[in-house]
């Protein structure tokens, strides 16, 4: 048996980082804070020194790789080539594989395995992958004890790492062996894989009760007495299909432990497995009852605005105000509803749970979304009175106009930011391909992997 | 002073489970994913291996025993007794205590000291009676961080089994002596010990007031005037009865602090204890204002009704209908406040503070109930009109009736399960007693501890 | 390069700590727990022992001093000058800085570099300062894992304090070297410094927007045509101000994310920093949107009581009916919002991140708020009904009346609370300046530090 105590990393202790973006600068950051030595291995060691602390030794990968025990392979798997030329030096070295992909299950094999195939004499240890590089070079100490997935076919080496990720104040999940790294390259680019299947049975669900509504209680008036209640769509008929695909995902819920139960008592054993459709329906239970309480608190709010609503419409002449009110009415509620999802998601263990991409697009999708709801909410409340004189008392404008200003600017901004070229533009920058830095490296040597 | 570095236990070492019941086998396959080798010791080893993977050395409890140093007791209390004969197989070995009792406080001394009672020369640890089977075998890593609770007499064997407990994945806190096994046996089996007062202090004040309201407003109106007002016991009692206890609830908070102050002026020291009762009603100033919050939540959303009753009570002719309608309102708001309870307890670190019988007794005992008012809800808010020939329009049922099948055949459905001979059954099965199994055990041996 | 086992503390090894006031007896008791030996060191041994378990060896500082190579000091920052006569027998100990001040930036440097400086040949660590006394002798282990923040110059010292801390059952974060310790100083005394910018703004726009909406639809009525229309101002006001406030803070969210994108694109790299407003800016958007929220959900709460106050008002025939009607429903929505954010802070993850003069903020600055507010919402609700005779139906006062006997009693006790005279004799007595003890320490010695 091997001694124990190789676990533990000496503090001061150098590690290894082959190539030089921004994930390995802020890794190099945290290193630095917890006492390690770095030393980092660029193709172009001049030019990244740069922009590395003094204390880091940036030099040739050759070098780098020579002084550490533990080598962070921070450049993509479509340079994963170059590690051939340091088969020999990277021999009995750990590697650590903190890449991503773009696209789940992008590659046939994991970038792990896929590194272990390469170099069979190393040791590939995946881990780190689901911290941005934003979240490595955090000093934020509150949010500091992220969870980090490892795993590896060796135990000591995994164990060295997932206690490297202690110092480092992550929170080290031992996932096993190297086959779970399909799995753990799979976490940060997921979207709520949870919830494709809930969400898509509420959308269906919305669907056909929505269009079930709408043939009994527009249609059929429509057809047999000429009577047009096209107005009941934007409260009404939203407010008729929310409670009934609310009670029926609710029921979902429970069906499915039923089916369970029945499962068990038709085959007298609890060891049988359960058909693969149940058991994805057993795990989505809370996805289910999320959605139908939310959607039970929409309606709550519809029901609410109903004698509101209706106290206006005896006063309304026209078909245009009753469709106005309707519409503003029910543009109001979608906004706060979405606005309680950001803020639902804002509450820390909620928060934990989510991968960038899902917090980006609650936060940055839903929240647009959210802004452009609410200034139609805003627009439709004020109509046409923007135009008339005397709404310009003193001179001045009404209330909703002055405040719509701003958010018709940013939502106009947006507009702007989405424009294919200025959008292309601003996501070279922000992958790092700054474009200062890439006219000197054209001119130094062309047909090179930047990040490297 | 022994040797400090004992703590770690090195990676690949052998742990030996005594039992081969459910928790036997997840714990299994928790230490073979982490690197550890498992031998299990089972009365039965040929036909317990079949139910393990065929890495793990199945085999008699002597053989067991004698390879490791660590032993996990994944058997009964009742059946401690047979530990008896391995006394001196036993000694100086690390015996972890891993059962529960079904009642809390159940015997007389608990489960680990009887063990140590029982064994003086090996060393007791109680943990890891907090994690599930079922937590125990999960791979998902999101909730991996899960809390288990840690006391031996021996601080050594104690820091050993943390450690363990470590590289396990949970998050081990280390509770001192043996003496708080009993402490930690109870956690499990506890349902909301925080809550009791708190929640008899507001149904007694909930009836207190309703009973005051109910001899003001609808006795005293019948009793002088023979005026009948008994259809506003669904809304405007309740609603009169929720804001006087919330309110009484939130100046208890506060009422708890302020006798703390006054006891401590009294006495001129904080170093004097507050009395038995004062020390409990300041634990639960939480729970006392959190019910306060949540009955002034329900209040407003009953007060927010008033107005829609109102206008449809105007248009209403017979009693009948007024009582229909001050039902399915006060049903509708009554399933939203419980399904809030659900989504609330769905927050992660919410969540992580419930054990099992509290989770499901708020996931399940609370959502069926959530789930019966909501159908009754929909069912009174249709009543007759089901049986209306003019509510079939285009032959179409009304959508309410569509959209309560499902709900009304689930419900039907959980009676079925509550049926005491349904019951029964699907309770054997749950507890891995196998009726294919039992009958081939009945053949094999009479009369033995079926989990063993 | 050191043996790294140092890092791992033997259990049963021996911690000093000098003084013996709150903090002291508190972590005593901890490590006591957790299986270590401890003696403290105190100018009054014998007085101090009879506070502390009899396990406990109280003695001088000298004493204490000579059995550990860790000494805690559980002194404020004003009496470390006592220490320069332990000077050397402090000599290469690491000394645990858990002081805290009394505002942020008190001093010119921290008190952990301080004491660095007064004992360069000593190892200062800084650390636990942001658990309070009484979340130290928690023996709840529901919220064991609270994070300590450590810093130190001494990579070994920082490891070895990290963790102790770990073996008591904290969550150590590495905070680098000893400049962090001002950090970690201000974090316990900080109140909500994330907040002020954005809750700053929302007061800014709510007096803007309330201001302008108050010349436009108040002050222009009454001077144009006489009309008095100040019975506006507690619902249709403030209503009108809460949308706008709402819709724009949500609009600087998105804002600040565009000024970004813009600045990127202008520079064409993102390796340029933003100016600081924006920066901080960026950092208080979720801020920002978490009121944007508030608001908008307290505008919808208003919205929702606009129909039953109109339905009201035609009933009622005096301006005084008016005012009360607005003033209840204004108040009633009032606090239920400050009750629902008592509610979210106990949610465990939320509350985690408070500091414990965050928590005491909201819990009961804001909460005596609300109760204030809950009791003027029934007092206005009940306005001069109470001294109407038929009000006493059966000789029984109206149930609001009894229900707001016990709020009016636990207010007015706690105005009795803030005299000054009453509160300044509660201050030192929680700050543990005993009366009795003081009475016994002034004759034994004078002009002592007493919690020494």
């Amino acid at each position: 048996m091997k001694n124990p105590e190789t676990a533990r990393l000496p503090a001061r202790s150098t590690v290894a980082i082959l190539g030089s973006g921004d994930f390995s600068k802020c890794l190099t950051i945290r290193l630095l804070r917890c006492g390690f030595h770095v030393v980092v291995g660029s193709r172009h060691p001049k030019l990244a020194s740069q922009s590395f602390p003094h204390v880091v030794d940036v030099t040739h990968h050759e070098d780098a790789v020579g002084k550490a025990s533990i080598v962070f392979l921070a450049i993509r798997r479509e340079h994963y080539s170059i590690l051939w030329d340091l088969k020999h030096l990277l021999e009995g070295k750990i590697l650590v594989d903190v890449s991503n992909n773009r696209r789940v299950n992008q590659y046939p094999e994991s970038n792990a395995e896929y590194l272990a195939s390469l170099l069979p004499d190393s040791i590939a240890v995946k881990g780190f992958n689901v911290i941005s590089a934003w979240a490595m070079q955090q000093s934020c100490p509150k949010d500091a004890s992220t969870q980090v997935f490892i795993c590896s076919d060796s135990v000591e080496a995994r164990h060295q790492i997932m206690e490297l990720a202690r110092q480092l104040n992550f929170l080290p999940v031992d996932m096993g062996t190297l086959s779970s790294s399909r799995d753990i390259e799979n976490i940060p680019i997921q979207l709520f894989p949870g919830w494709k299947g809930p969400v898509l049975a509420a959308v269906a669900l919305s669907i056909f009760f929505f269009a079930y509504a709408f043939v009994r209680d527009i249609i059929h008036p429509y057809v047999k007495y000429k009577q047009s209640d096209f107005y009941k769509i934007p409260i009404e008929m939203v407010n008729r299909t929310l409670p009934t695909v609310a009670i029926t995902l609710l029921a979902l819920v429970y069906l499915a432990g039923q089916l369970a139960a029945a499962h068990q008592l038709y085959y007298g054993t609890k060891y049988r497995h359960f058909p693969h459709w149940l058991e994805g329906w057993l795990q989505s239970r809370k996805q289910l009852g999320l959605l139908s309480f939310f959607l039970a608190a929409v309606h709550v709010a519809y029901s609410l605005c109903l004698p509101m609503r209706r106290s206006e419409r005896y006063l309304l002449l026209n078909t245009e105000e009753v469709w106005r009110v309707e519409m503003y009415v029910s543009f109001g509620i979608m906004s706060l509803g979405l606005l309680s999802l950001l803020a639902i998601t804002s509450i820390p263990s909620v928060h934990s749970t989510l991968n960038w991409r899902e917090f980006s697009f609650i936060q940055s999708t839903l929240g647009y979304i959210a802004l452009l709801i609410a200034t139609f909410h805003g627009l439709l409340f004020g109509w046409k009175r923007a135009f008339e004189e005397d709404a310009y008392r003193f001179y001045l404008p009404p209330s909703f106009m002055v405040a719509l200003a701003l958010p018709v600017c940013v939502i106009l901004g947006k507009v702007l930011m989405l424009l294919p070229c200025v959008a292309r533009k601003l996501h070279r920058i922000r992958r790092g391909l700054d474009t200062n830095i890439q006219l000197y490296l054209n001119g130094y040597k062309n047909n090179m992997p930047l990040i490297v």
